[in-house]
């Protein structure tokens, strides 16, 4: 019996495709998943226009992040029935504790096949229960963006209650972070090149306010907006463009999760500051299984809903991936995947 | 140049007087503060009674918690000036860091007089800026209690949203560590013996409401409540005759933060489960300056009003501890010292 | 084809009895394993007089530590091969980061059968590397004792150069615990009623000894052996019956690693220290594998050998466990299980 | 009455000159101290030179590091009396705890004047005992890099036995770091331009020894030389030069302690393994007066010696800065202050 997905038979956006393909095997300790919903990262454009990775094998299934329905275990598998409502994990191999090297294997759509597919194979262990209050396409949401913001924050953190959380932008990593952020009771700064987008950042708990076009020195407002002082954490997106700024304006024994490649990964950073701050650079690489359980218990009990920008069907890929990497989304997109 | 204060002329509430001192010395690096309130904690009651110390010099001036004015620095002082309304650390000797042995020796009202004056001298770095949405009665709950709670759930902790934090009674400590629980987004379940106490503490954001009279199995009633698993943090004020309660209560890999001695400190403990379910025990006695700081910053970023139950005046200081030994308080009761 | 293994038909010593049983079977992902020694724990004393858990199913195979060599792999396994030497984790379950409640039901020889036979069937993941300078019967004395002394001084701990650590007796732990604090630079502390093992305790690093026959205050003797301070960190595994004297034996701000049973479970404890002390008391119940291997790398770089005692053969299991009951042993017994 | 000290009249080595200075006062709460031996870091080179602070008021006293006696002690001093050998803090401010910005202020020989005079006056809880194993002249080499090397491997650490530590070049800093990671168990692996210096890190302890020169991918060398996997720390005291190098030869999840400006402060640098290895990279700043204190005790037990390259006298200051420059020392060099 076979399935629908996309597929990209050579890089480059144009290419993709949605293809009949069979249906996924079920080995031991799997189980198979309807997929509902699949929501984009930016990895995902790199990843189809060959950027991320130039040597991976094509045809490939793009993707990372999917809410389905369990249709069918394998034997010996006692968490799930057919009929709950899960998410993926990112690393499914990653369960717990502090990253080890052999769990970035096990990365879904880059260095395992993804999930923009009307049915997946996962383990057993790899997949989280939905939140109820969620629907597929806002739980599709969560598996990368949502748990890299709540690594960086919580798990990595701590975050405390009165810290200032400097954001850079209104992609899916920074607005997860900010309502992580108001859930701890820290306060939020965020830039934007867009008031609009900053007036919905302001609506959604975002205190400080700051249109990088018009305000080209972010760092030094950002500090402004503290009081004078520094910001206790940056959410470093934008990658080697904006560290030197994200350095400026970070406080003395502060912290920066450099999470983002936005503006490349290769360039001339002012290193001073690092030492004579005595700042922790915390890379982020999404998280672990434990870490998704911990944010969906609290967006649960929170009853916080992911901000979704756009919803298209599974043959619009390349329209969303094209609005995706214009910049103009606030929040996630989302594909639906299912029939 | 004089000034009114309490004295313990021999140990026993009903030997309590307000006697007529001189006005305290004010040494280099010190500051004079007019004090305005002063908040009564259960170990002033043991100080007062001699349980506490039975060879504590008399007389001597009692309490820890102040809230004042400053009114006078020494020469060197560079920090405050007249006019700053400020708040008296616990320990002034406790900046930062961890916890080291000589800091107890400045524990106000107990190793060193206290502050139930009209008058103190205390170091200028063991002062923390009053927040400005605070009267001083809200102020002076703050130093011994508030601090208390936050070194138990944020400095010790972390705490994060989606944790369950169970708290014993409405007392000070408890009901500051509802405050600053809900604060970071975690879900409460509190106990009392008091239907009425426990509805108050429904509104202050605790989720779970247990009478411990009418249920006696508390610990087995906040599992339930808790969805069948244990809690993730117990905030042990009780002492040993609700430890082994509290041991059943929380979680594999959980935490208890021993602070209280309401029932005692010598009793029968099973300690079995200290090690089969890997508990973290940690002993709070209050905390830094640096955690007051924070935890200033953060009542003051979410304008959290501390409870007061009462407010007396310094010639009723004995009703007042009457008051707070038969337990019938909710929050903190406070003495308003200056004239 | 069958096999010999260690059975408690009913509870008591003088029931045990070595048995003919079918040869474990291997499901997916398990390794068969021919088991080459076996070591003995406390715990295997309790489990077999039926004082751990009097609702053991009988007849039941007991011990949870074991070295071996690898004989079958069931399909899907690639990290081990036929001939590999390998030691059985304690909760296979645990793999890494901190401790969760559902780990306790993979605990060998206690929640799920024992080791003592000549094949175990074990999962893939609950098995480390031998280290290369060990004998099987020196590699069968780490799963507990040793992943225990390391999770307490390393994991939780964190030791480090230049901290005093107090030991109490000559136990499997306990010299385990002395071998890791002197490869990470600390001074040990340790109590015996033994002259003579004091004597063997210095032999392996120890600097203080305290022989608690002749100095009952062995609390007080352990502070003026540390310059009058109290030490960084006491490993307790006599339970109640020395609790009091470790809390009074650690300085304030310290940590005390809550392990034993030896003394029982219940009694009158002095609370006040835990507090008034700022404690942090750990429970500790084993580790994971992440420190198991951990543990058998430093080893292996320092060649650190463990201390065995005595090996027994298989029927001679009765003869061991009454002579570990007698505590006239140092170190560890060894049944040697292969034939 | 006066004294020798060694000023900078205006930037450049070949200005500077022993002047005759008053005596520094003495205000409450300070030690005067003289000065027995200084020793020379590589901001020393910087400060000389003008590069570290274009905009230092001259003349200036520069130096950061000494070790001496007691002369005389400010009203209020019960720390310490005549007579007593002291070592003097970095920043004399950073007492206990996580970095704070103000405590940059009150660093020796750069934000404040230095210490190569004849006498100093320093805050009585700037001072660290010298252990009693040590002369001046090997005291003196503490205060700034070796407690750099124990903040990044300890206090930041954590270290542990068996981990594998990657050190740069033979300065000041790698050599502590190299006898500090052997006091913990952990394994050294260290680069150098020459054997000779390669065979005296061995005599130290150091087991892997690359010669950076002969083989330029010193990153893949380490890994061999670990088994084929990255190393758990890099103490990466070259800066932007060997940052990338550095950001390969560590492991996924491992940790990266930026120290060091040797090759400059600027410069491309891929950044995309911060992120995919989930790397930590923690600027390091010298250290608090706690760590000081823990390194000395540890120091002390274990009677270590800090490796001295060569003493010179006051009037030789500006051959040892051209020497040190040279890059030709292994260790430290010391000036010897007093008569």
């Amino acid at each position: 019996m076979g399935m629908r997905a996309v597929e990209i038979p050579q890089f480059g956006i144009e290419h993709l495709r949605v293809a009949e393909l069979p249906a996924p095997a079920l080995p031991a300790g799997y189980v198979r998943i309807g997929v509902r919903a699949v929501s984009l990262n930016y990895r995902d454009y790199l990843v189809v226009t060959g950027s991320y990775n130039p040597k991976l094998p094509l045809p490939f299934v793009p993707c990372s992040d999917m809410a389905g329905e369990v249709l069918e275990v394998a034997s010996g598998v006692t968490r799930w029935k057919p009929g709950d409502a899960v998410m993926g994990c990112f690393m499914p191999a990653w369960q717990t504790g502090p990253y080890e090297e052999p769990y970035a294997k096990s990365a879904l759509g880059g260095a395992w096949p993804g999930v923009l597919a009307e049915q997946v194979s996962l383990p057993a262990d790899g997949l989280v229960p939905m939140p109820p209050h969620l629907s597929f396409e806002e739980a599709a949401t969560l598996p990368c963006a949502a748990v890299t913001a709540w690594n960086a924050l919580v798990a990595q953190g701590p975050i405390k209650a009165g810290d200032t959380i400097l954001l850079q932008g209104t992609g899916g990593v920074s607005l997860f972070a900010l309502q992580i952020a108001r859930l701890h009771g820290a306060r939020v700064i965020i830039t934007s090149s867009s008031d609009e987008k900053l007036e919905r950042a302001r609506a959604l708990g975002a205190e400080g306010l700051i249109n990088y076009k018009s305000t080209v020195d972010w760092d030094k407002r950002a500090k402004e907006l503290n009081g004078g002082r520094g910001v206790d954490h940056v959410v470093e997106v934008g990658g080697v463009g904006t560290f030197e700024k994200s350095l400026n304006a970070v406080r003395g024994g502060g912290r920066i999760s450099y999470i983002g490649v936005l503006t490349g990964i290769q360039g001339p950073i002012n290193t001073a500051w690092i030492l004579h701050k005595h700042l922790t650079i915390q890379g982020i690489y999404v998280g672990s299984r434990a870490m998704f359980e911990d944010l969906a218990r609290a967006f649960a009990l929170h009853r916080v809903k992911p901000v979704v920008d756009r919803v298209h069907r599974l043959g619009e890929i390349a329209d969303a991936l094209h609005y995706m990497s214009s910049g103009a989304h606030f929040g996630k997109l989302v594909i639906r995947a299912g029939s």
